[in-house]
């Protein structure tokens, strides 16, 4: 049996808790790979340490994926996947676009998800036929946009330079087909998908905990989340989400053209 | 005699009622130039004209020049420089990274000046000897980084591909140069400049009604913004916004090299 929207509540608070009294604060910004910029902050361990004890207080039997504090049975029939801070070049540029995202699996499909933005107060989750966000104590349904063609969408991506040359003919292409591209958003972009704001993100190389919280949020919002060979998103790679199913055909279709 | 800050909160809650019902609502796009995208709402129309009455009202004697209802008086002794969006793109594509920008000049020089973001609740404001933030009923005074060197900056700029031709050399020198690079957030990236958590901003071929509001932020909160070449930025044009007189000195340096 699932969880409820409350157990999410209780994890997103668990983690503010430790991400937002150190946000926009002076934080320690840890090298985690000696080449190229990769910042852990304090909140980063310490969020995902709370998540975790919740967790595996109420749920001694899942399995936990996380970003910091390593993994634990990841073949068990339900496995949390843990993001404390996504975006963390967001958070210690003080802006507020970046979150803490908690994905649960059932045998390896993501069902359950949640970004959470303590800052702006904007809490996204979603649940088998259910996608909702939550501010200032008032809770809406969420539907990503329908009936936009390639050409008239807004994509975002964290940036034209994360991809590397063999696929940058092919993010170049979708970029150029669109009637707006934007930098810079992580996780944030992609709640903009499930909300209606925006189209398409189109990322690479994403790890597993960077979309198990965002897949069903587009998905149950009705959009549709994919690896760029249109596999299944949950272990990450290659990505895009899109608005609606038909959206997410045309971007597949441009990103797979012979370069 | 300069107004005080009631004032310019006057106008940001003038401007946030006519911006804020209409984020992340369907709202009408124009097209304000046939070549290339630049969105003008209706939120941003309106938004003009509700402050535009505010000062004419208040400063009949006073000029307006702003984006989007013409100039006036632009020879009169004090000039308001009026953004109603900065962040035209953010604004449709559900960022809270727009802001509204008001700026006072007097003799043409920018001496008070506002980024108001209403969906976080940020109300940045500075006069002479004073800058501050203003959210959630709180009111603090900020200050920009100082002791960072080119080398450890962050530095932010709307995209990597704004520059034309003849700058992209210069822009890609400093972006290689910094810690971070992050892309995308118009009038907020001066504002995180000014309340230290980011170090530098580096833009081209900026309008007035861009700069206008910023100007007093970074300067009152200890940072300094000019042109590229060292000149004053109430014209807007290429722009440098830094935390520190020092690396605003190393940013010109870096820019000005020999390509």
């Amino acid at each position: 049996m699932l969880p409820d929207f409350a157990f999410f509540e209780a994890i997103a608070e668990a983690a503010a808790a430790e991400t937002l009294p150190r946000f926009r604060m002076s934080v320690a910004v840890d090298n985690k790979e000696a080449a190229g910029f990769d910042p852990v902050t304090e909140a980063d361990r310490e969020a995902e340490r709370a998540i975790r004890t919740l967790i595996s207080d109420r749920f001694p039997d899942h399995g936990i994926l996380g970003e910091e504090h390593g993994d634990v049975g990841l073949d068990r029939e339900y496995v949390w996947v843990i993001d404390p801070i996504d975006g963390t070049r967001a958070f210690i540029s003080g802006l507020p676009v970046w979150g803490t995202l908690v994905g649960l699996y059932h045998k390896g499909k993501a069902v359950m998800g949640m970004m959470d933005q303590p800052f702006t107060g904007e809490r996204f989750i979603a649940e088998p036929g259910n996608a909702v966000v939550q501010r200032n104590g008032k809770v809406d349904l969420i539907r990503s946009r329908s009936g936009v063609d390639l050409d008239q969408a807004i994509l975002m991506t964290t940036s034209p330079f994360i991809f590397p040359d063999d696929l940058k003919p092919a993010y170049q292409r979708i970029e150029q087909s669109v009637r707006l591209a934007r930098y810079g958003c992580d996780c944030y972009a992609y709640a903009m998908v499930a909300a209606g704001h925006i189209d398409l993100v189109v990322e690479s190389d994403l790890k597993p905990y960077d979309v198990g919280g965002l897949i069903p949020l587009i998905e149950e919002a009705g959009g549709k989340m994919t690896t760029w060979d249109g596999g299944a998103p949950e272990n990450g790679g290659n990505i895009v989400a899109a608005g609606s199913p038909e959206l997410h055909a045309q971007a597949l279709e441009m990103l797979n053209r012979p370069d």
